[in-house]
C-alpha cells in the first residue's frame, strides 16, 4: 500500500512510524525504540536503514531521535530544563557520531521566514547562539576562559519569497566559503498532531528539505547536497490545513483535498499563542546548542 | 432554528448572512443590498435592525459594509488603489454619521497582537497613520499647509496576555483623558471561507468585540462602553480551525468539535505568506485612514 | 551659582550630585551615602530634601539609589545576577516604602521608543514581565501555585511622535480605570560620562520626566500627577551628543552649543553594540522586578 | 600633509574632497563637479583616478556620485519623488557601464545591523526590493507582464557579532553560487557633517569597506574581491562620535581623541526621530533601485 494515500502530512519520522503501524504497512527497515526518563520526557529512536523503508516512509536512510515532553508546552521550568540537558546530550552524540575532532568548526543554520511568527524558530533560536567563530579567528581561543571552545557561527538565509534564493545555494555557498566540520539546521517542522506542536524536538542525520512539512519542493540540505555532515534539529509549531480535516474525517489526503477550497493548500494551522511558544523554544534550542558546544568538563563528566 | 447551530464562526457580517440565506433563517431585520464598482469591486451592505436579527445573527443592531476585491489579495496595484479611495470614501460616510464637526478629533485603536503575523494587521496600520494631534495641540492647525486638517491619535493597546488588562479597560481610560470626538478601530478578522482572507473589508458603526472572531469572550468596545462613537474596520486574515472542518464535512461546529482534538479550540488557518498580505493590507488601510482623515478639496469634489 | 550652566545633561541624581561637588557649589539638602558590596557593585543614596537642593540640582525631592557595577556592562553572568538581586531587594524596598499592603496592584510602564534600539529599553523589559492580572482576576490566587502572587499588569504606551499623546495622558487614563496600588516606570536614561552606559541602575520615588534625559519638556510621570505613587527605575543607555562635546572642552553647555551645529540639538551619542546591551539589560530588569513581585519565602527570608 | 590628521572620518567622497580643499591639499587626481537640478537637488562627481589621489584621501580609485537634498531630510513628498527618480537614473547609468547585457542578473545586499536603527537601512530596504530571480527561474520572463524584468534576488548577511563571519565571506559564497551580473550593496554611512545625516545619498563603483566608516577594519566588497563589478549605495545615518568633537573644537582626531574617554571609540551620534528617518530612506532607497530594474520602456524614453 502506498505511503503517501495514508501518511498524513508531518515532518516527524515518528509520527510517520506510527502511520505505517496503524495501516499495517510493511515496516521491513524501519526501526524503532523508546526510553522514558524523569520529568515525563520520553526519548525515542526511528531508523531507517533499508529501501523498502525509504520507500513506505518517504524518507531518507538515517537516525530521527524524538525528545517528547507534554509539560514543555505548559511551560514548565523544570521541565524546561530537564529537555535543554537532554537536547545537548542528544546533539553531542550525533556531533561524535559525524566529526571525530575534539575542537570542530560548526555553522548553524536558522531556517524559515523571521516575519511568520510559527517559522520564526530557527532565525530566533540562532539570534540567541553563542557566536565564537569571530572571536577565535582573530583572538585564538586564548579569549575564552575555557580553551575547549569550539568555533560556532550561525546564519539565517531567509526564504526564497524574500531573496529569490533556494536556501541550499546560500548556505552551499557560505560552506564552500567558511568551511564547517559540519552544520547544523534549527527549522520550525509541520506536526500531524496538535498534541505533539511545541512539545517534541526531533533531531536526525538526514539533514532537511526546508518547508517541506507544508508542501513546498526545494533540495534538500544534506550531506550529498553540502559536502558536510548535516545534522536538522526541529521542532513543530504548525500542522497543514488539509491534514487537520483528513485527520478529523479520517479520509485520505486526496480526497480530503476534493472536499476543500483549493486555497485551503498552503496553509497552515497554529495556536493563538504562537509568540509565547517560539520565543520560549527558541530559548530551549539556542541553551541546548550553546551547551552541547562548550565543552566544558561538567558537561564531559554528566556522559 | 437557532443560528449557532449553523453559523460558522465568522466575523463578517456578510457571511452571517449569506448562511442564514442558505438556511433559508427567517431574515426579517436583515437587510442586504450589493454594488459593482469597476476593477471588481462590489460593495455590500447588510444592516441589522430588529431584535429578532439580533437574535438570528448574533450581532448588534448597526450597519456593516463589505468592501471585496478578489484581486486584492494578488496585490494587484490598480486595484489596491481602487479599494483605497473606496476605503476612504466609506469612513468618511461613518464618520459623517456618527460626528456633525466639520474639523474633529479621532481616535485611531490598532487591536491585536503585534507578534502574531495575521493578527498584527491593527498595529501595523496605527505604524503608518498620519499622527496630528500633538502637533495641533503645540502649534495648532496653522503648522500644516492645509488648515482642515484634523486632530489624530494612535494608540496600540496589546492583548491580554501582554498586559494583564482587557483592551476596553486601556482605551476606555485613554478615551476618558483625551476625549476624541469618536473611536476607529482597527482588527484582523476570522472569516468562514478561504477566499474572503486578504480581500475583504469590514466597516461598521457597532464596535467590535476584540478577538471574538477566534472564541475569546471580551468586552465590546462600542458606543455604550466607551460614550464615544465606535468604527471598527476589519479585514479577515485567519479562519476559526473548527470552522474549517465543520464547513468540510457539513456538520455543525457543536459535531465537529466532537470529532476532533479539544486542542483544536483556539487555533486558527492562515496562509503562509501572511507577512506579505499583512504588509500591503496594512499600508492600504493607513492610506485609506489618511485620506478620509485629510480633509482636502479633492476629496470633498469627489464625493 | 546656576545649576542649569555646570550640570552637564544627565538622568542621573548621582552623576548632578558629583558635578556639584566638584564646582563647591551649596550642598545643603543634597544628602549622600555610599556601600560596597561583593562583585564590585557599588549602591549609592543621593537624597534630595530642601527647596534649597530642589533648586541647585534641578530634581524634585525625593530618594535616588543608585546600583553601579563595571561588569555588567561586559556581560559576566555572575554579576548579572548580583545585580537582578540587589534590584530586587531595592525595588521591594520602594515598594514597601510607598504601598502598605502584603498583596498589591503593581502596572509596569515601559518608556520609550520600541523602533530606536538605545530607547527600547522600557518596552523590551515589559515584554518578559510575569504578568498575572487577568489571571488572578479571572481565576483567583488559586490558579499560581504562590497563593501569595501580587496582581501585574503592564503597559507600553509609545512615544509622542507615534501616538500623538502625551506618555502621561495615557498613563493617567489607565491608572484611572484598572486602580494600581502604584505604579512603576521604565526607561532608558541619558547619562554625563560614558563610563555609567549600561551599568548603572537608578531607582527613585520621584517619578520621572520622559525624555528628560535628552531635552524633551513632558509633563511628569509621578504621584501628584497620577494620584498613585510612582517608583521609576532607568539605566543609561545614550549620552546626550552636546553634553559630550562640553565635557571634552570642558565649557559650559551654553557656549558648547555655540560651537556647534543646532542640529546637534535632539542628537546622542551611542555605542555600536547597544542591540546587545539593550536586551541584555532588559532581561535583567525584568527578571529583578518578576523576583521583586514573586514574594516568594526565600526572597523574604533573603532580606 | 597627511590626509589622515585632517580628514575626520567620514563615508562620503565628497566630505574628504571638501576637507582637503579647505585644508589645501594637493588635489591632483582627485576631479570635482556640481550640477543643480530642480527641487533643491544637487548632484556632484568625485572621481579618484591617481595613487596620489588615493593617497591623499584614503579611498580606492573610482567615481562617486552624491545626490544631495536638504528637504529630504524634512520627509518633503514632491522632493522625496524627484531624488527616487535621479537616483534610479545614476544607478542605471553604473548598471550600464559594469554590465553590458541588455536583461541581466542582480544581487542587491543589504549590509548592516538590523537590530540597531541607524544601521538597519540595508536590511530594510532589502525587505522591500522587488524579487524576481526566483520567478524568472521557475516560470520564465513570460510571468511578468514586463519581459524585459531583469533577475534580481536579495541578501542580508547579518554583523560579525551575529554570525561570526565576515560579511565578505558570505557574500563571496554567494556570489559563487548565484554568479550574478554584478552587486549592489546598501549600506548606512558615516558623515562628518550633521547637516548631511539623512539628506545625501552616495553612489560609488568602488565597492565598500562595511563599518568603515565607525572605525572597523574589514576586507572591502568589491570587484577584486568579489570577482563581479559592485556599485555601493549608501546614505550617511551617524556621525563617529570623535569626530563630532574634532570639529567642534577644531583639532585633530588624533588629540581630540586624548581629550576624550576611550569608551567614545566605537560610539556614534545619531538623531532621536532615527526610525522615522531610516522607515522613510529604505523605503526611498528600495523604490528607486525597483524602478532602475524594472526596465519599463517610460523609463528607457526618460534617460
Amino acid at each position: 500500500m502506498s505511503a503517501d494515500k495514508w501518511c498524513a502530512r508531518t515532518d516527524l519520522a515518528l509520527e510517520t512510524q506510527e502511520s505505517l503501524k496503524k495501516a499495517n504497512t510493511d515496516m521491513r527497515g524501519v526501526n524503532f525504540s523508546e526510553k522514558k526518563l524523569d520529568n515525563g520526557i520520553i526519548v525515542s529512536v526511528v531508523t531507517i536503514d533499508s529501501e523498502n523503508a525509504v520507500r513506505a516512509t518517504g524518507r531518507p536512510k538515517g537516525k530521527y531521535v524524538t525528545i517528547e515532553a507534554a509539560m514543555l508546552s505548559e511551560g514548565d521550568e523544570e521541565c524546561c530544563q530537564a529537555v535543554t540537558r537532554e537536547l545537548s546530550r542528544e546533539l553531542k552524540s550525533f556531533v561524535k557520531a559525524v566529526c571525530d575532532k575534539r575542537i570542530y568548526a560548526a555553522l548553524v543554520v536558522g531556517l524559515g521566514n523571521r516575519n511568520v511568527t510559527p517559522d520564526a524558530l530557527g532565525p530566533r533560536c540562532v539570534d540567541s547562539l553563542f557566536i565564537t567563530r569571530h572571536i577565535v579567528k582573530e583572538y585564538g581561543r586564548y579569549a575564552f576562559s575555557n580553551e575547549n571552545v569550539n568555533s560556532v557561527c550561525g546564519l539565517v538565509p531567509g526564504v526564497m519569497a524574500q531573496t529569490g534564493m533556494e536556501c541550499l545555494e546560500i548556505i552551499k555557498g557560505v560552506v564552500s566559503e567558511v568551511k564547517p566540520d559540519f552544520v547544523v539546521t534549527i527549522d520550525a517542522l509541520a506536526a500531524r498532531s496538535t498534541k505533539r506542536l511545541g512539545c517534541t524536538i526531533q533531531l536526525t542525520d538526514t539533514g532537511i528539505v526546508p518547508g517541506s512539512g507544508v508542501g513546498n519542493h526545494r533540495d534538500g540540505i544534506n550531506h550529498d547536497n553540502l559536502g558536510v555532515p548535516v545534522i536538522a534539529i526541529g521542532i513543530p509549531t504548525v500542522i497543514d490545513a488539509v491534514t487537520i480535516v483528513s485527520d478529523a474525517v479520517n479520509a485520505s489526503r486526496e480526497n480530503t483535498a476534493k472536499l476543500m477550497s483549493p486555497k485551503l493548500n498552503g496553509m497552515f494551522v497554529t495556536p493563538k499563542d504562537i509568540d509565547e511558544t517560539v520565543k520560549r523554544l527558541a530559548g530551549l534550542l539556542s541553551e541546548g546548542i550553546n551547551m552541547a558546544f562548550s565543552n566544558d568538563e561538567y558537561d564531559d563528566y554528566s556522559e
